[in-house]
């Protein structure tokens, strides 16, 4: 039972991207930062509901098994369920769809809680207003015995890596250089100290950094 | 015959440590930041003129054996040199030893031109007031068909990937997060465009990344 944080990130450390346009709703860079990780099978299976078996296998998809395996409960800011851009409107259901692909109760961080939202396939979203440690204190309840993952976005994910309450960090760096965005490193001088740090490459360029409490 | 650089960064991003103290001149962060690359046999005997063969072998010593190999000039700043903390000593010879271990003509890049220093080992200190450009010419010239590496520092480094005349890079990453210093990456979106770029782990932890023309 332990607090896991997976990221894709730029070689210059870039987690967001900033060329985001009407007509590009995910910018250029988007696909080029998640690339790898949305092509494998376990991504195209478990996020875009794919069951014709296509997608890569090897590291990458290894990595996105266990991005979903044996996690209870998820933690995710605001921004990343799409209050942000619908913050008046109590009929919004974010932009995962009618079948999310998390299947656990997901604590949506907000300065403006709402009913909690039942959706098909195991996801429940519940919204509240807390600090970093009382939301994974709830978490961690209903987990029951599981993970519980830090979903984003930026800045939730700083607030509990700053706050030391971290204890597996997967980070996905694709082989392109951003320029700009919200820097993951910022602020976590020493964060090695106190886990084994250790990386893997995929054929598909991507290096898979490990930090582990 | 291609022009190549080789540096250790943090994971970060950070190609410069900023603890050095009177009692520490090199801070702490120093050692862990290059110290896969000391550790290793070619470096101890290729600049610490150990010929004990003591020293890691494998993959971080490969990439120092690349380090020296097919390299028959250096261009430098004159920081790293050590100009900048002797301006005005005509007798300094810079921080290398009487046997400096680059055995070919190296190009310090001055403001105040000095006349060239022959040292033992076939290292020639070579002191010019020049552009990227023009330095380049100057040491494609004395490598006689070899490649040429820009040694440092961090903004000699800038000024050669920024103006496109990099046809190598190696970057050594330590698994650690410095937290400050002189960011590579700053100002390179995009470089990736234009090079193969691939990744390697090594036991030490240190990822071994390259771009190649």
């Amino acid at each position: 039972m332990s607090v896991r944080v997976d990221l894709n990130i730029s070689l210059d450390g870039f987690m967001t991207t900033t060329d985001q346009t009407p007509e590009s709703p995910f910018g250029e860079d988007w696909p080029r930062l998640v690339g790898a990780y949305v092509a494998t099978r376990t991504f195209r299976r478990r996020v875009l509901h794919d069951e014709s078996g296509e997608g890569t296998t090897g590291v990458d998809d290894a990595y996105a098994q266990a991005y979903f395996a044996e996690v209870g409960a998820e933690i995710m800011g605001a921004g990343m369920f799409g209050l942000h851009d619908h913050p008046d409107d109590p009929d919004w259901r974010g932009w995962w769809g009618d079948e999310p692909p998390f299947r656990v109760p997901v604590f949506v961080l907000t300065h403006t809680p709402r009913p909690a939202l039942e959706m098909a396939g195991g996801t429940t979203f519940h919204f509240l207003s807390a600090g970093p440690t009382e939301v994974l204190e709830r978490a961690l309840e209903a987990a029951g015995g599981k993970d519980v993952r830090i979903g984003g976005g930026a800045a939730v994910v700083h607030d509990f890596l700053r706050a030391g309450l971290v204890d597996h960090l997967h980070v996905a760096i694709a082989p392109i250089l951003l320029g700009r965005g919200a820097r993951l490193w910022d602020g976590l001088r020493g964060l090695e100290s106190g886990y084994a740090v250790t990386a893997e490459t995929a054929p598909s360029g991507t290096i898979h950094l490990t930090f582990q409490r």
